[in-house]
């Protein structure tokens, strides 16, 4: 076993030519093995084994600066710099992170999560570097569907520009992008992947750069020159944006991507190196149906991979709006590039002709459906809590000034489990309820959510469904269209939370009865506008207020809450917010990070107790 | 006079070709008259003269749609849709906006403000019309600035792969897009611009899509098409992503423009539409100085734009932090294509390695200024607070995740006067306070301003350091670095606020000292983290609390401190939020909106009288 022996990457670099194909093979056996005992992303990381091994062939990642864009390929990564006895725990409380982070090894530049942001801190980084005059590399892995959102174009823009000496890997799957790239790239691969072009390259880099005005020169000169390139060849848009473009190379050679990447490391401008892969790369199951082996659940490996639909809220809102959309020819669904999640492919299988998958474009999928809703449509935008940040400001400027009736359907809101920090929905409660005229919805179960998505494609103006991943905790009463209403009656206590959070609050309403103190339960279907009308009576009569909720406290309902209640002058015993305070939550299950963060039934009973 | 028969666009159809030009003439004398007397934007609309009387000789926008980007160049397009009449009014309290506002006129499509989001606003009207039924025409109206933000790749990239037929039309004034693209186009523009070409173009579409699968096929045969004609002629980004490129036009070849935009509106798919416009055309200060004529205050046409040095918060942020940067190498500075918004010029100038301008993207600002901060540099991301909307993703995943140091230098915050709603800085009190770890600073004078930036630069984590637009309204005792200060003692109630709104507050005490009410004055420098101490004691004493701010209540600081003190149980008689509740704020001057919105020294006495 040469994996066994790996225990840093410089073990890497040791290694010969035939124990280096060695090690891809081995790789490719433990992620499937260790992903089927714990779940977690499979194909993506089986398609980048030896991108990694490479990368770590030629780079030495404790001070080179690796930046990964979404980090759904850092595990062969992870394993070859320490990590790899540590695969049992991952994605679990305390066990390794399923996404890059710089808190668990020196050799994670930076944190990954949400996409198309690598060229951008990479750049930063590459700046720093000559600025502070240190001398490491940098390098981006960027993915092709990453490539779609414009956070990258506005990276790659500014990086071809500054002429930063930095290496933008493109690991091209072959899943989002245009085929026209690969089509004009392999004209050029035959011209470039020659190593002596690049030396020629170099040298007239270091020479120019080296003269006085030099580098406004070479500036010049590059520009003729790709005139006249480009009156010969096809040329791509990466050119165009000032990048040095090479490959595309196969991303399943490992001695070619080595070769191509030691020079691509020593060129004294942006490159783009354009590497293909193959998702699920050497487990039969993956590459035949790499949508499905994604992020998966364990898994039997010699079974493979057994897809089966899960009831979750995802599944009942795409279910719900066929149901809609075949009653309104207005209502359409938006997504980017999240369909599966957010339970849209029977929507897109149903109604193809009113389903737009924008692609990896937050901010133009928000854009897009208010053009949409100023003419006429209903557009509903589904996508997740903490992606849903990226559209902030289209919902302010292009939605809400105007009041337009676009739908969103918040996904994944709240904590989100073992994806971690970068994927909790713990933030939009506070920046979707200050956005003036935006409702916002919180159904609890399944019927809820059919019932206020009904509800919000008849309202007027900005309205957001929000809920969790995953399925309904328990049941509740069919919903009326009322802002808020009492689960349970209680004297001792007024228990205040919302969405699937009720849940815990009615239990610990069970257990404290048990112990003879009678807390009154009002669950809020609405949380934006606020109306605390119900809330505010309940305390007048039990003199006692607690909101329990999984967002952070600034901006939080229960601050809406306790400062209502300030206003209004009810007289009150004691306040208590249940919330996350100001800190981010880490990985875990959902009850595992419910009780760490005290915000669960348990934390309830003994808060009420312990004022 | 033209000029003085049209009173609609369709005046402007029935004009010959001399009365065209002739009204192209009258409408730059207006102009300048026009903005000479109220101020506005001047170059950006002299440059699109011929551009906006042709787009009215084309299209009719009471149905059709037309979609500006930012909007800086609808004056023409104002006044031929009837509102000629009200220039007089420009950007003031109850007058014609500066910005198209469908509130406003039939002919006013959409919002604008904000950048780049024309294409996906216009994509989503396309896609609406096509669904629905409709058969009106959708033109976006986009400038090569507004070009390098992402969200116009976005929409591009979906636009493009649509197949809807639109016009977007680059009005390209060669101010922001890199040379290389005309260089480009002009090689098409000799293949294209010829009526035979199109016609072919057209008549073709329509037979392949009235064939079963004809669409496919079409798009079969375009990409065929595609790369034939890439051998032999180089290509542009936008046809790699879908668009049929028309141009470069001479935009102010009024004739051409008709031409050519009654043949881009035919066509059955996406279509770019390159002008060359000259910012300023026609005004020979305006085209001498572009940069100097953007928003220009009111002035003598005959003498020309006087450029003075306004000594106003940005300036002095910028003049100090040259200074800093002296003395700390790390420090650098980046803006979003706002240098002489931001007050960033003298830094550009004094340290041009350090000086990052990024374009229109100000996603990319934020992560770029994260990648900085991790490797050890001290980014100050100069930015106007509305447009900062467009970063809080970045704010939150790769910045405050990871607790980097990066200085938001968040400028225009609060209301910023004649620019109105689109650009007032109302929502980071919300948004900023919420992100978990982050710093904001708010300073209330020139002298805070310089403390709070030395401070900030020192401090760990996310720090912003937010003022408003325009100057100092008073000075303030030496700040100390104190999260909040007694400005002025009082028994009888505690009126809170932060940054220069505070003026209002002492101007209020002195008014209600002379009515025998004795008011304590609490100046908060910091508003997050928020330490609610020196509020709750002084409420503690006088039982009064009065928050003042010009920010949303929902995530306001009123909100946040009413929240304290019922969680405090400090007894409390009356609770008084002034702020904008939940209402976009219009446009007219800072006083009078203060006044309007009922947020001045004259609001809070009346309230402190009234409770």
């Amino acid at each position: 076993m040469v994996l066994e022996r790996i225990s840093s990457p410089a073990d890497v670099k040791e290694l010969n030519s035939a124990q280096l194909k060695l090690l891809c093979q081995e790789l490719r056996t433990f992620l499937v093995e260790s992903v089927a005992r714990t779940g977690g992303h499979l194909a993506s990381n089986l398609g980048a084994v030896e991108l990694s091994v490479a990368i770590h062939r030629i780079y030495d990642t404790s001070r080179d600066r690796l930046v990964f864009d979404v980090g759904h390929q850092c595990y062969v990564h992870k394993a070859l710099t320490g990590r790899r006895d540590r695969f049992g725990t991952l994605r679990q409380l305390g066990g390794l992170a399923g996404f890059p982070r710089p808190d668990e090894s020196a050799h994670d530049a930076f944190v990954a999560g949400h996409a198309s942001n690598s060229v951008s801190v990479a750049l930063g980084m590459a700046r720093a570097r000559t600025q502070l005059g240190a001398d490491y590399s940098v390098v981006a892995l960027i993915g092709d569907g990453a490539l779609t959102g414009g956070l990258a174009y506005e990276g790659l823009n500014d990086a071809g520009e500054s002429g930063e000496p930095m290496v933008v890997i493109l690991n091209d799957n072959g899943m989002s992008i245009d085929p026209n790239v690969g089509g004009v790239a392999s004209h050029l691969s035959r011209l470039r992947v020659r190593p002596g072009y690049y030396r020629f390259k170099q040298g007239y880099h270091a020479v120019m750069k080296s003269l006085p005005g030099g580098r406004k020169l070479y500036h010049f000169n590059h520009q003729v020159k790709s005139s006249i390139k480009r009156a010969i060849y096809p040329c791509s848009m990466f050119e165009d944006m000032g990048f040095t473009y090479m490959g595309p190379v196969d991303g399943h050679n490992v001695e070619q991507l080595c070769a191509t990447l030691a020079w691509a490391k020593e060129m004294a401008c942006p490159v783009l190196l354009h590497v293909r892969t193959v998702k699920g790369r050497g487990y039969a199951p993956a590459e035949r149906q790499p949508e499905r082996s994604h992020g998966v659940p364990p898994f039997d490996p010699k079974v493979g991979l057994v897809s089966k639909q899960t009831v979750d809220f995802s599944y009942i809102f795409g279910h719900e709006l066929v149901e809609l959309a075949g009653k309104d020819q207005r209502v359409c669904a938006v997504t980017a590039a999240m369909a599966e999640g957010t339970g849209l492919q029977e929507f897109a299988a149903a109604w193809p002709k009113r389903f737009f998958d924008v692609g990896i474009a937050e901010g133009h999928a928000v854009a897009m459906a208010a053009g949409m809703a100023r003419q006429g449509m209903v557009p509903v935008f589904a996508v997740y809590s903490s992606f849903l940040q990226r559209g902030f400001d289209m919902l302010v400027h292009d939605v809400a000034l105007q009041g337009l009736h676009v739908v969103l359907a918040v996904d994944r809101a709240g904590l989100v489990g073992s994806d971690g920090p970068t994927h909790h929905g713990c933030q939009d409660v506070g920046y979707l309820t200050q956005i003036p005229g935006m409702s916002v919805l919180c159904p609890a179960c399944f019927s809820e959510l059919r019932a206020m998505l009904r509800a919000a494609l008849e309202m007027e103006g900005p309205v957001a469904v929000r809920y969790p991943r995953g399925g309904e905790e328990r049941q509740y009463p069919d919903w009326n269209g009322e802002s808020a209403s009492v689960l349970r009656q209680g004297t001792d206590a007024t228990l205040v939370s919302y969405g699937t959070m009720t849940g815990e609050l009615l239990a610990a309403a069970d257990a404290l009865a048990e112990k003879g103190v009678h807390a009154e339960v009002v669950k809020l279907h609405r949380i934006a506008p606020l109306d605390a009308g119900l809330v505010l009576e309940s305390v007048g009569r039990t003199g006692r207020l607690l909101v329990l909720e999984d967002c952070y406290e600034v901006g939080s309902v229960g601050q809406q809450l306790a400062a209502a209640l300030a206003l209004s002058g009810v007289p009150v015993k004691s306040i208590i917010l249940k919330n996350l305070k100001g800190s981010f939550a880490p990985q875990g299950t959902v009850p595992q990070l419910r009780r760490l963060l005290g915000i669960d039934a348990e934390a309830v009973v003994q808060a009420i107790f312990n004022r």
